[in-house]
């Protein structure tokens, strides 16, 4: 496995014109085995895995944390090699952005639900930095979680409309044992908060019963959040029934529905979901 | 040559993986001498030339001239032959735009100058059309005349900063005889215009005079824009001497600077400029 952090040496290195494919598996670092399934998939569909680890300054607002945001370096780049990925690229934030001519790329309606309703410019910032990595990659495949739903949808836009040359999958969320969708952030719950947590998952599992016999969304929202308050100490961000991934509401023509939830506990905020 | 409609159909002619070098000549047909300037730097540094022609409806705003910009496809296929284009790519505005998920590119403070000011949204729909047609051809290199200079500097700063994959070849403005810059608008001039216009030309050298022994610009454009009004019928849209391709107030550091100018004609609007 080779390490980089330059463009240039990134790209010396990927020569296209082997005719080899290429997956990317873009990443915030701090890995666990949510990114690790994003590699096997990759794996299994590309003669060359690319990695980048990047926190990136311009999907995180003012107030977030971007300072806080969990970061291992070390822990990462062997987690990586063991998963079978070729290339890690590291770049820094120099790297990524050294000049800056001020053009933005902003999502559509889209991104006024769920965490986009109250992270104002997060998915301008997510938009900005995928763009880059598929035109600094080239990848023939993307690969993306289902956890970060809302992000998935947007990108999946994006691509459709704009005719990006890459393919992006969907790869689906990882839990812990016990049904927490597995986050770099659940470091930062604290052990009682860490015992409530997947209280969210089995939340939705309710959610989705109660929609398989046909309550209406604005019940089923009112269920799932009565659920989770009822039984932890999170407090709820949002509690969602849409269309997916045009992350509308539901009307007769709905194929995929999306059942999301974010919840914020002391010091970080847990997001969910279920795809139906 | 090959004539084409389809993304499909062109995507299959271009065929990357021969080795073959791409250049693409975006244009809005009706084509000129300054078109088929960019068809000859291309050639000359390309196995395979791709030319666009797509009247774009998203850069043109309520109450401008989309409908009555002039179009001639059957003459723009035969000039194209016979200046040596491979492939021309004609899509229709559905297949360049059969999705709307609402994701919008928005330029920096490039566009709030010049054509800007006055045509908000143009240059959304610019970086919207060259981004989708840059994934379309994925072109090695991409040909951008210096008559639309903002846009040309938008462009560059586009690909510069999101790592877009293509050369943004910068070609020099081609002029008639009398020194008007050709446009495929001029054909809206009445012939009393017409034989005004070449004064736009005459009143940017005075002003790189005035500029070359160290006028201000304030100076510099009051006498280019009475220069104007003064010999013909045309109204003064902007006289603007600018840092080139930031399009910021001149400083002490400033390399190159852009005279430009937009003059209102009856039906028609002419853009020129020169860059020093």
């Amino acid at each position: 496995m080779k390490v980089v952090e330059t463009i240039e040496e990134l790209q010396q290195l990927i020569n296209k014109k082997s005719g080899k494919t290429v997956g990317l598996v873009p990443t915030m670092g701090f890995l666990h085995e949510g990114h690790l399934s994003l590699v096997k998939h990759a794996k299994e569909q590309n003669d060359i895995v690319v990695m980048s680890i990047f926190v990136n300054p311009a999907q995180f607002g003012p107030g977030e944390d971007f300072e806080s945001y969990p970061r291992d370096l070390e822990k990462d780049v062997r987690l990586a090699e063991e998963a079978g990925v070729n290339i890690v690229f590291i770049p820094s934030v120099k790297e990524m952005y050294p000049f800056e001519g001020g053009i933005r790329i902003l999502p559509g309606p889209q991104a006024n639900e769920l965490c986009g309703a109250s992270r104002p410019g997060h998915f301008d910032g997510v938009l900005k930095v995928v763009l880059k990595l598929f035109n600094i990659v080239n990848p023939d495949r993307s690969y993306f979680g289902m956890k970060d739903a809302q992000q998935l949808a947007i990108i999946e836009t994006f691509v459709r409309d704009f005719n990006l040359r890459t393919k992006i999958v969907r790869v689906p969320i990882v839990r812990e044992d016990d049904g927490l969708a597995k986050s770099s952030r659940n470091v930062n719950l604290t052990p009682d908060e860490r015992a409530q947590a997947p209280i969210i998952h089995q939340a939705l599992l309710k959610g989705a019963e109660l929609h398989s016999i046909g309550l209406k969304p604005e019940q089923i929202e009112d269920e799932v959040a009565s659920y989770i308050t009822d039984g932890s100490t999170g407090e709820i961000d949002y509690v969602k029934l849409l269309s997916y991934p045009s992350l509308q509401p539901i009307t007769s023509e709905t194929d995929e529905v999306i059942l999301a939830v974010a919840v914020k506990f002391s010091k970080t905020r847990l997001i969910d979901n279920i795809i139906m």
